[in-house]
């Protein structure tokens, strides 16, 4: 408990602030991932924060950990505030757009949003209450193109690339393998799905005897087991990565024949989505990958599956997760609306690397300059000073306050501003400024007209 | 009732949502707003949308108005999640996150924020429950420079310009010429001003006899109010808008010279923040004005106040107010932190300029170009395209399902896409795509390597 007297005033728990510094970093990064979103023709939405909370709870909302809406002091006879809760995804209040909107709207409907989304979970470390997801959904009217499955994985690989965050892989897999060779088994698809999502949680004994409890004829499955090998082993990888990518897809799609009409089904779209990815996009291959092993927990996804790893940070779990589900929003629209999509929990990734140090906040202050009066005459100057240099699209601050000199300096060299223009009386009748780098602490004097062009090539 | 069967899928009342084409012109507003924030170096900041509740009532909220969080099937041995509510403004956040954060910070800490607030007022028409603000706030540890209330004038008329929504005014005064005036006149300064504050909204007759029953000597009153007429009359107007500034500095002056030391004081900080925005920061003085008739509500302003007209349309209200008051955070620190701040209205200001024809949104999407294959055979060809004009800067997207084209063609039309880019099998073995200019129609052969050069003249 921190403040004064009767208050405390820290964070409710679960819902993180950041320092100064930290923030501008994070706001960066915001700006980054929007920016490959709109590149890629990405219509960017906001919806409200707050849906009715039946139709949250109609699309999977867990009541446990969803937040109900209440006034504080509530009046009874106005009912228009009950039943409202905050969204806890992006796809509910994505499916309700759809439905609300639906004959407004032109299909292939190409979506992002950056925001908060809430979920009343226990607390514990990197787990928010409050958090900003990034998602993208292409939503299809009827049917929608595979292709479209490759396109979302260029656009997170981007998006990645250019947060600098270390080596990371996307995983992509196609459900369809998995589900048809469940059937192929003779085993339940489900039970199956969620047999493999524990595969790497739980050791090779619980996995082998929770295979065996679904009592299909062992030999089958061994040999099952035994062709993952091809599409998995040293071979596999060693030729994806060197570009022997028509090997790689031959063994996918043997892998998916040996099973049936649908696991070859699936098999044929992972490699199509390989290859656009490959061969049409140029993404690094160092930076997605065919992983036959995924499963991805959500039930409603029905082919395509992604999630990517941070390479050296395994620990951090998925950063990005994904796939293609058949309807998006069954329940609100009896129109057919198929879908691929793919989210990034921000605040957690963000987190979790300046925790590990991957990324490091420096800059507190967007400022470039600030413009310092020695003497109190200098004033009026250095404010029209500070105008001109905003009008030409320099950063420029004016410090106002009565201090030292050697205080104003430290305003600059604590909130990371690289530059400092002083001016006192001297200077003011010369027309000069005394420009200080406040990296190298070099003074130079410049003529007052020449300034714009000084910062022009500095900045 | 909109939807299907039992769901209820429209938004809650109070929480508004737009179309992509208005969302896509509101999110440009946002970015508008955020880039002059920034360029006069304020530091962006968000905190979370929930805070303590106790905190919140403590300063000022409405518990009437004020929504608690509760979770929908709530856990009773896990009271983490209770007594936390949603920010009903910046400014309390802003405060918490200053006592917070305070041996972190450094002063003045100028920080901006754009983002939702929530308020459960009664549901009617321009009313919301989530809407976002936009604030910019200087914040001094002990002391705060009278030039820092200069400076955000500067900062929201630049905003306004930019934003393109005819003629507005920011009305500037100092609340302390009114309340020494209150004092001089012997009449109690908040009942005064709250006389001020409802003087347009009352009738001459009302006015008068609630002036009347502060008992003050009315003589002394009725003079009073005389005075005002010389820093309000067509002689007065006319010196501002000419450029007579030194007249009308005069006059303020002298008025409040003429009520006692507060009143003076008062007079000079006003025509201080006058003089640096007319002649430092060269504010047009179209866009700001002395308005001595201006009281704000809010008890805490205590010095500078701003309010902003639009002049064709006074029926919107203040789309910007603010003010300087004494101490943004008492009853969470000790630390004495005076500051000045001012706060745009955003959604509800964006929904009066759509519905009163003030903007037009016209495009939905961000894309540049739309590459459509007339032939199956020149996709390939084309998600090359596609990907070689992204990476030189343009936004461009596949058209991936499989349909006619001119339902293609309509695609580009409804999301307001300027140019379409086509290849069929002839195209695809010459090595040229087609390129149609969806406004004026025309379409031209351009050679594949000359793809780019083309759009970079044309966007």
């Amino acid at each position: 408990m921190i403040g004064m007297g009767k208050f405390d005033i820290s964070t409710p728990s679960g819902f993180p602030e950041f320092s100064p510094a930290a923030e501008q970093l994070r706001q960066q990064w915001v700006a980054t991932i929007q920016s490959v979103f709109t590149k890629y023709g990405f219509i960017s939405l906001t919806t409200p924060l707050v849906e009715r909370e039946e139709n949250l709870l109609g699309k999977g909302g867990n009541a446990k950990e969803m937040y109900a809406l209440k006034r504080v002091h509530d009046d009874p006879n106005d009912k228009s505030h009950s039943g409202n809760a905050l969204r806890f995804d992006h796809t509910v209040p994505l499916a309700l757009y759809v439905a609300r909107h639906f004959n407004d709207l032109t299909f292939p409907f190409k979506r992002s949003v950056i925001g908060p989304v809430f979920r009343g979970e226990r607390a514990q470390k990197g787990r928010f209450r409050q958090f900003d997801q990034c998602d993208i959904d292409i939503i299809g009217n009827g049917k929608l193109n595979v292709s479209n499955d490759a396109l979302v994985v260029a656009v997170i690989v981007e998006i990645f690339q250019k947060l600098e965050i270390g080596e990371f892989v996307v995983g992509v897999n196609n459900r369809k393998i998995l589900t048809g060779m469940a059937k192929d088994l003779g085993i339940d698809p489900k039970a199956f799905l969620d047999l493999w999502d524990d595969r790497e949680k739980i050791s090779e004994e619980a996995f082998q005897s929770r295979l065996e409890s679904f009592q299909a004829q062992s030999g089958k499955v061994i040999a099952a087991l035994e062709k993952f090998k091809s599409i998995s082993d040293e071979d596999f990888v060693k030729n994806w990565v060197s570009g022997k990518t028509q090997a790689c897809y031959n063994a996918i799609i043997k892998f998916g024949e040996s099973f049936g009409e649908e696991s070859l089904r699936g098999a044929r779209e992972l490699v199509l989505v390989l290859e656009i990815l490959d061969k049409r996009l140029k993404v690094d291959r160092r930076h997605f990958a065919p992983n036959l092993f995924l499963a991805r927990g959500l039930d409603y996804y029905t082919g395509t599956v992604y999630e990517t790893m941070m390479i050296r940070h395994p620990e951090f779990g998925s950063i990005c997760s994904g796939g293609r589900y058949d309807d998006l929003a069954e329940i609100f629209t009896r129109k057919k609306l198929p879908g691929v999509g793919i989210s990034i929990g921000l605040t957690r990734l963000f987190a979790q690397c300046l925790l590990a140090g991957i990324i490091t906040p420096t800059k507190a202050s967007p400022t470039q300059a600030l413009l310092i009066a020695a003497d109190e005459e200098a004033m009026p100057k250095l404010l029209e000073i500070g105008a001109d240099l905003r009008a030409s699209g320099i950063v420029a601050e004016n410090y106002l306050e009565d201090k030292k000199l050697s205080k104003q300096f430290d305003y600059a060299d604590k909130l990371g501003i690289p530059y400092c223009v002083v001016m006192g009386e001297n200077e003011l009748r010369d027309g000069v400024v005394q420009v200080k780098d406040m990296t190298t602490g070099e003074r130079e004097n410049v003529k007052v007209e020449d300034l714009r062009q000084v910062f022009d090539k500095a900045l």
